[in-house]
């Protein structure tokens, strides 16, 4: 197993995140609202989230935006997060890769959601907000958001889907724990919530349904602001702590990573550490490659569609410009919960498009048996989610074995996979399959993407 | 929240454990074997355990003994643990008190477990060992050792007592993870398990028979060892790091602590922090306070008897000298499993004996309030076997409150709950209970030690 581990101090927690737009050579473009057509601005945003998420949503042009001290000072219940070369599973692999790994699960949450959680829930605070509410879907981000409300003080909903409220009971006391209101979605407590039960009553739950509910009880709520977990640009924004504590420590290191990896959801993590890194190549012409990591069952960047689209199920946000496998898309039941989003955010699409960065797609087991290796050789259980980036990182061990050349992969773990034993549990005893989309799925998911403008 | 740590660097790292024997003013008595009534000697243990196990048992001389290099290269996977100034429980208290707590939560198997798993599985190893064996109820051992063994190659088999391999699936889990055999106890297996399942066919185990089971397939398979967690003074010896290290985190915060407390199983975790604080009293004449604390339902130090006993239900062990509540005592089912065993290892009750140190019991509801605060004041949700050393940690505090005395307190977080959510879903459902032991139960636990000897 691993020992090498390089670590920082807590004065070298960054002190501003890093806004990869204003070095972007085609800026992603704007939101734009559904019925007007025209460009979100922030004040269009307002009323939703807080003002200073909403203003660092349009920020197209501030390289570093300062985090306030009192978010510092909360990273420091964890941060700095280790930086680890993984000889273990180099060992394993037989590889002449060197391979890394930034260890995000070392939260007390068990994974880098905490970064963004703490940041919202700052800046509502520091607005006279009162209540917050969210969706949850596995629960990760639900968790991170809920310990954050207790610390300053604010109330907080979450509306998490239904099946994972009944089959992830841990992750629900855990919010419950840090003292936050749980709700199965669909619920009672919202018109969209009981339009849906109506409908539909033996409904499990949707993202989607989850979102509207959330969004619903914020606009209804007097003093009450949504938060949101990935895909949007502030939350990537305040993300970028991981990689600009990675850069640091690499160089401690005494290397520079020619491969950057990380699984992919909303592009949360992967920006998190891909876009610290990725301005060596915008700015000073570097050649390091960015592999997103998505599940097979769930493709938007390989074999999704460049266009406008939204952000949620039933059409209740902004159009985005995004990688989709259209917002109707419902991708199968893998245990990687966090990474089952139809869609990518503006800015991983963009650099997508613009050939900046790589994605692949990995199959259930094949994840599955990556993080077997990882357990076994560097000891720390992964994530499922995280598992996509370590099937992806061992891709490229191996692949460098065979051309016999000396690589140097970083990838993140964005989180433990303590809570998700039920998934290793069917993995060791065979119940687990692989997901693949037809063509014709995806051409039922984005042929109806033209008439949304 | 808290965010007031103190870090030490990988040099730091206790190059020795500490042997508290060769300070205390009344060594322990001898164990004895049950048959001859002679003391054990280190011989006498070598077919059971590795020999450097055996040897450390018995050494009443050493007060250092080196760490090997192996060793502490492992620990560095997550030592040095930070120390915490527990200052958001301070403000939730609103006491005078500083709260220092030392977190071994931080391992990658979430417990303080792993500081004597990687030194017993690397011995055994040394030795030319192939195959291990032990028994685990809740699990935090057993994935402990499931991690050490598989980075030494070695063959681990754990006999889980079975009411908890069917209800406790995550922790079997994450020793399959590792590469375990997990087997439920009664089994099949063993003699003493056939025994078992055939007299009694619906049985679901005990910690008592899972210990006939191991030490039999050790005793029956070529070059097979047996390893303990807890109890015996080796295994309280490798736990010293914790408190070492915590001794030096006490000197950078600039305070000592004047009362110390951990929780009570068999002793691992109170003796790894207590025992390197222990000897500013024997040595120097401090007059720090110890406090163990152990559930209201298992209350061994504070209610039990001081006796030679067996370590185990059914009496294959050496008789250990220690307080004890009979080897037959069986104790409610309460959340801690961890601190659900008859007796205390023999260093520590001979301290209780001599007045060197305190011990508290705390009833089941009063961990959980106490939990419930702690996750909301610090983000760090405890296991409930640490929960107790929380409430003990709570009482001290609200009295130094009471008596507007400043206090400055240190305990030992020895895991997290992340995996025993299933208990905090109960507490906040109000379908947990207090267990109470009536004297009638305690006598008919401990009438029958004299006859043993």
């Amino acid at each position: 197993m691993t020992t090498k581990k390089f670590l920082l101090n807590e004065q070298d927690i960054p002190q501003a995140w890093y806004n990869v737009i204003a070095d972007m050579p085609v800026k992603p473009q704007p939101m734009i609202h559904p019925a007007t057509h025209k460009p979100i601005t922030a004040e269009d945003l307002y009323p939703l989230f807080s003002r200073a998420a909403s203003d660092q949503e349009v920020n197209y042009t501030d390289r570093f935006i300062e985090i306030p001290e009192e978010v510092r000072e909360l990273y420091r219940i964890w941060r700095p997060t280790p930086l680890v070369r993984a000889e273990g599973l180099e060992r394993a692999l037989d590889t002449p890769a060197h391979i890394y790994f930034k260890n995000e699960s070392v939260s007390p949450v068990g994974s880098h959601k905490l970064n963004s959680a703490i940041a919202q829930a700052y800046y509502c605070k520091s607005e006279g907000i009162t209540n917050i509410t969210t969706e949850t879907g596995a629960g990760q981000w639900g968790a991170a958001l809920s310990l954050a409300a207790k610390h300053f003080g604010l109330e907080l909903a979450v509306y998490m889907v239904k099946i994972s409220y009944e089959q992830k009971p841990y992750r629900r006391s855990i919010m419950q724990t840090y003292g936050a209101e749980v709700i199965a979605s669909p619920s009672m407590s919202t018109k969209a919530g009981r339009k849906v039960i109506t409908d539909h009553p033996n409904y499990s739950g949707s993202l989607g349904t989850a979102i509207s509910e959330a969004v619903e009880l914020a606009m209804t709520t007097p003093n009450c602001k949504y938060v949101l977990g990935s895909v949007l640009n502030h939350v990537a924004l305040h993300q970028t702590v991981i990689g600009l504590e990675a850069e640091k420590q690499m160089e401690m290191a005494g290397e520079m990573p020619d491969t950057v990896i990380a699984c992919f959801g909303g592009g949360s993590n992967f920006s998190g550490l891909a876009f610290p890194f990725l301005r060596h190549n915008l700015v000073n012409g570097a050649n390091i490659r960015f592999i997103a990591a998505e599940p097979e069952s769930c493709p938007k960047l390989t074999r999704g569609e460049f266009q406008y689209d939204f952000g949620d199920e039933t059409g209740y946000t902004p159009l985005i410009p995004m990688y989709t496998l259209g917002h109707n898309f419902a991708p199968a039941n893998i245990h990687a919960g966090g990474l089952r989003y139809h869609g990518g955010g503006a800015i991983v699409s963009q650099l997508m498009h613009d050939g900046l960065i790589d994605a692949v797609d990995i199959p259930q087991l094949e994840t599955f048996k990556a993080a077997t290796m990882f357990a076994r050789s560097e000891g720390i259980i992964p994530a499922p989610e995280s598992s996509h980036a370590i099937a992806a990182a061992v891709r490229e061990a191996l692949r460098a074995k065979e051309e016999g050349k000396k690589k140097v992969i970083l990838f993140n773990l964005s989180g433990h996979g303590l809570i998700d034993m039920t998934a290793y549990d069917r993995y060791f005893s065979n119940d687990l399959s692989n997901y693949t989309v037809s063509d014709e799925e995806i051409a039922a998911g984005t042929s109806q993407l033209e008439k949304l403008l």
